[in-house]
């Protein structure tokens, strides 16, 4: 993986889990962006404390953007203060990780339950990819003959397996996730709109499944450690095309149907 | 259509468009169910007028019922309600009809759009589906040696053509509808969740694209007739067995993928 991946990149939910390994990864390539914007909710908190000691190191690369995604004034603030960072260039490539798993089963699941979990992880990557648009586009100029990647604008959704309607059967009373499941359906069709919608500005957008990862969120019988899933997602993240806008890839590349 | 469509049904949005011809066409049946409960937001209301007359000449048949699938109590409220008239009997269908389309290109859509959509059109029929499950097992326990039907218990979640992530390429810049494709996808997968949930108890789940239909919501425009579209529905509904659980299929009974 000797070539660049982009020039720049947004990573949201960057304080643990796989978007701070994505962070940690990214920034240890070999040609590693220029520019690192590591989205999170709190930089302040404690739970911070890992990821403002990363950006500390890499001083110059890796800058904590505060970014709420429950939040529209976040999510505009946050997008103003990257394009101040990036001194006129454009944003190659969002990667919208921010994101919670509500699990219930139909007993478990109330109105609040559905409606958080939608407006973590439909509603801000939808405000997101909104926001970010005309700094994706500059991107895009900077590149006007090359075909679609992720050195070009694109924005990469991290979905899940069990966002499949497809494969539903096969998991669902393993873990029913009434929240979870019904919301990453959702945004795999954001996904697929937001494919459609900004083709012609030669913006890529994919869903990704990460696997399930041992993170506070995968739970400790999960089987992949963050530091494989990552690395699987930014191998499929390096070799996306034209023809991977709009579809749901898995960590290894492999194709799962909605 | 000689047969008996089923014994009770909940018709959610009944007091305009489909829901509304709905009860008109199943009230009509040469063998029409004993219950009709016509759920409506205000059934006092100016809108629920043409309501009101058809119950009134359909005493004992029609119940109108207050349901507002926005409000977990009201839906609690009306399940009350329904099992309250039903004497001991359980109820054997729900159309889940009441939705509403908050149309909308990316640039239009916003927090609370994608969010009310979500409410009426996802939790709405998740509450009303936990609600109601009850009195749905009890319907399944009349028949307990049938194999699944409409006539036997049965959720049918009128979902649109628009909501099939694959097809969304053929039809997106016609009509993006950002908040509307996103939670219709979500329905769809919340259909596949209740169909593997409710399997056990032999209720029947299915996802239904009624057309495009020249109501309020359609618009003048739209191909179909309401009668022509609701007509086929039942048609459909009434041919239900046990492999469409789980699947979306149209007006006259084809598939589309998710």
């Amino acid at each position: 993986m000797a070539s660049v991946i982009c020039d720049s990149v947004l990573v949201t939910g960057s304080n643990r889990g796989i978007g701070l390994e994505l962070v940690h990864q990214l920034v240890d390539l070999p040609k590693s962006p220029g520019h690192i914007f590591a989205g999170c909710r709190d930089p302040g908190g404690p739970k911070a404390q890992e990821l403002r000691d990363l950006a500390q190191k890499h001083q110059g690369v890796i800058t904590v953007v505060q970014l709420d995604t429950d939040s529209p004034d976040s999510i505009k603030e946050a997008s103003n203060l990257v394009e101040s960072k990036l001194n006129g260039k454009g944003l190659n490539l969002i990667i919208n990780n921010a994101g919670v798993n509500i699990p219930g089963s139909l007993v478990e699941t109330g109105k609040k339950e559905m409606v958080d979990s939608y407006t973590t992880n439909v509603v801000g990557p939808m405000l997101i990819a909104k926001n970010f648009h005309p700094l994706l586009c500059k991107a895009a100029a900077q590149f006007p003959q090359s075909s679609m990647s992720c050195s070009r604008p694109a924005i990469v959704n991290v979905s899940t397996l069990l966002s499949s309607i497809t494969r539903c059967p096969e998991n669902f009373y393993r873990s029913p996730m009434y929240p979870y499941r019904i919301c990453k359906a959702a945004l795999n069709m954001l996904t697929r709109c937001l494919a459609e919608d900004f083709r012609k500005d030669g913006i890529l957008v994919a869903s990704l499944h990460p696997g399930w990862v041992r993170t506070e969120m995968g739970g400790p019988q999960a089987p992949l450690t963050t530091a494989e899933s990552v690395s699987g997602m930014i191998k499929v993240i390096t070799s996306l095309t034209e023809k991977d806008s709009g579809t749901l890839l898995d960590w290894e590349g492999k194709n799962i149907p909605w």
